[in-house]
């Protein structure tokens, strides 16, 4: 994706600038066009809360009107006819390009049942989770009444937009919309960090498949390289992470049963922060383990 | 299944004693035949140990016809013509009458190499066993030389032996032929044994699907009335408990995430003493938990 | 300390029962003889609970009569002129013969603040306190208002008693008055419970010294072939408990650092119910190790 | 303590350089002399490592007269005669001043043994041991011969010179004479890291009194401010660390027994590493904790 740094942004003609922030709310340029008089910025942050006090002083129209400018998730119809590249983006993160056709008949469901209720469509940032976790809110918001859930679409619709404007814009502060999943294995069997174990993260699905979104390896100190999950929000939802210590104590020449007491470890946990930073470690023998909720 | 006491075994005549114990070794009544001058014998132990005398003293003829009067695993066509009552019981247990048609192959090939290689069937103690061990004990024993490959085989033979004397004499002694599988849970959130979590027990399968073998519920002091397994050997294998601490502390009152960090915690550890006690425990809090191999 | 059978004190004579049970309640052979009638009495448990109705339907004067029939704690002249047998061994047992003058003052302070509020001693089950519990329990009491306290003296007295007659009598029921302190300790380095460990426990001291409890050495189970406490109340107070782990892993030939990064490792914690069963287990490598408070 | 920075020191005179360093090596400036023509130095660690060349390339007889040049550990007369300002210091710092008479007596008669043994000093490099280590070393190095000795005390003379120099020359690279001590508390019954712990590191000793090394409280991230011991080796010996958990679960309003189960938790444990980087964490609840070596 391109990026455009707030520098450029502050320079930039009037027009430059509202082509470049167009779609940070999706097709409502007129959030750009609001704020552009309030050039220079100093940074993205003041630019981010300029745009959503254009939207809070907009009358109700316009605010509803932004609401409706949202397509549908996982509607086959309108992503044949095309979505905005950010909205295409957004749901293939969130593996609704890859629905079956029972799945996509049960969002076709749960979009018709919201919109005939409230008027618009469904909106949800669904880089802040996984399916199962959609399926979860539309459950618990379909209740809700419409002044409670206009209220709600904009603050998904300000989610979605910190996360466009996070990726387009490069400037020396940053919005907080960044979470991150790590992980750290400490040997207890010989005191150290464990170095070499296979660590596998995936992402546990009552809805469709799980799949597998870490693969990586400890590293002398007994953490991976990168986060498991970072540079990104954690989605909401149950995850697994295993960790090969079978092999690991094998190689080391440790004694241990046949087959081993403890082979692939699994730890199931779910995220509910997606904005924040949570740290699963695993301390470990041939015939022990403890995990804990770190940071 | 009938039980017949030690005492009556003792005092019955020469042919019913026979025809009660003629099919502790498979279709070999001459053992029963060899030992029935030893009566009366003080305990089953004494007992088991004059049948094994009678093995070890036979001609090797004898002991090679012995372990050909073995049916082969998982034979579809044998199945069809009629196992020992004890011999369909033990495949049973361990679900070889359940097997899909690729399995039976599978299990057919595993024979026929055997029995090629050494001209007597394959032999292993079922009840000791997951079909994921025996595919595992057929591979290793594969490569050994007949010498060892018939010694192997009495001693399975005599493992067979030993859990249906077992289950057929009731006595004051016992073989020491049952392992126990337990757990206890206790939650260190409180400092107290947690009751009422819902646990589970599944055999996990390489071949074939994973299967249940014990759902219950921990009892006011966090452990199940009635070992997980137990009164019978634990057969070698992979498995996973399952712990419901999401509904437990829920029901507590006590303050978890949304969704809870923890819910269903999994622990995956394999079996490999199947005489042994094993007891794997789970510390818990709605953060943190920690397991180990007790005893 | 002779012991007599419940089936003898139902068949003694009167005289001989109110003899053998005349210092139950200290110098308040009354009881007895009220609760004599009663007999043949089905275990200890209904002989006990006679002797609380007894007090129970008594007359307040009585029942003061019965309080202040009580020494002093620790009291320098009251144990000159002599205690009853049953007081000297309760005050004995938790060091109240051995304290230094100055502590000796300290409860003399205590005992006369209490006597001149109340009119009666302050009493106190001895043999479920440490000495700085019972400083604890006097500084607790001593706002309180008549009533409540010599509500609170009964019930002493009769935890005292029970104590008094659980000693004494024989029977094939017991009172309720014994707790357990007991230990485990599993080598999560082997997977093995872990033998030949020496264990220590100390009662801690805010007033005068510190002293060892108990001192022993785990057996083959890692458990310790006695409770560090029991067949008694466990008296509330600090405890620490020490495990030697150095000497043990440098026994079995594992790599520790030197020296090795634990050695004796200490456990701190409370009893806070004499009559409960606290379990404390160690699960320890070279590197690492847990506790908790188990049942 | 002044420092100076390499930058000056490369272009000092050769004067002002010798005078700068000479007492790097106690009373041995011809070490300096030699390597102040090798200037400019890219780093510290060049300069160290031409000081140690010369050493090397230096005659038999002026290796032992460095060697002899150290004065006694912990001699009376020769502190009252005058050490050098670094000598003080270093002895200072591990309580060599404040001894009783019959440590100094300790002291002395093993200084003696070593002397009439070897014909120079014991030597070892003070900051890297509490006196308890000390003895353990001298006990160690006395069997020594006289070969062994001599290469070791210049090992130690090395260390010795290696913390001065860190200490008096300021550079962009550093010495790896450091070590560092450090912990964190993690609540796992409310799965936050635990702010406001009191936390007390104690050097435990059995020649002469523990002390408090450091005396500190947690921070909203579980952790202190500052390494509990850092900027510094961390001397070999025995430490206990206490945290006082009773305090903040009670502050917290968090259910405890009274008294709590746990209240200040001490955990003991060795360190051997001076220059290593040692992580003792605690995981908590009111019943229940952990702790490993982590780093």
């Amino acid at each position: 994706m391109m990026t455009i740094t707030l520098t450029d942004l502050n320079s930039a003609g009037r027009d430059e600038f509202v082509a470049a922030l167009g779609n940070i709310f999706e097709h409502s340029p007129w959030i750009a066009e609001q704020v552009a008089m309030g050039r220079p910025f100093a940074g993205v942050t003041q630019l981010f809360s300029a745009m959503k006090g254009a939207i809070e002083r907009a009358p109700v129209e316009l605010r509803l009107a932004l609401i409706k400018a949202h397509p549908d998730l996982a509607d086959k119809a309108q992503r044949a006819a095309g979505l905005t590249a950010e909205s295409d983006s957004e749901q293939t993160s969130v593996g609704l390009d890859r629905l079956s056709d029972a799945e996509y008949e049960a969002f076709e469901r749960f979009n018709n049942a919201y919109r005939s209720k409230f008027g618009f469509p469904y909106i949800v940032c669904a880089r802040r989770h996984t399916r199962d976790s959609i399926l979860r809110d539309f459950e618990r918001r379909l209740p809700n009444d419409p002044a409670a859930e206009t209220q709600r679409s904009l603050e998904e619709i300000c989610r979605i937009a910190a996360l466009r404007l996070d990726q387009l814009v490069a400037a020396d502060d940053r919005l907080p919309v960044h979470g991150r999943l790590s992980t750290h294995v400490l040997d207890t069997h010989s005191g150290m960090p464990a170095a070499g174990i296979a660590v596998e993260l995936i992402e546990l699905a009552d809805l469709g498949a799980s799949r597998v979104v870490a693969r990586t390896t400890t590293n002398s100190d007994g953490r991976t390289d990168q986060p498991l999950i970072g540079g990104r929000p954690v989605p909401s939802g149950k995850y697994e992470l295993t960790f090969g210590v079978g092999v690991y104590f094998a190689m080391r020449g440790v004694a241990q049963s046949d087959p081993p007491f403890l082979d692939r470890i699994p730890l199931r946990f779910s995220v509910s922060e997606p904005e924040g930073h949570l740290h699963v470690p695993l301390l470990v023998t041939p015939w022990s383990y403890a995990t804990y909720r770190g940071s």
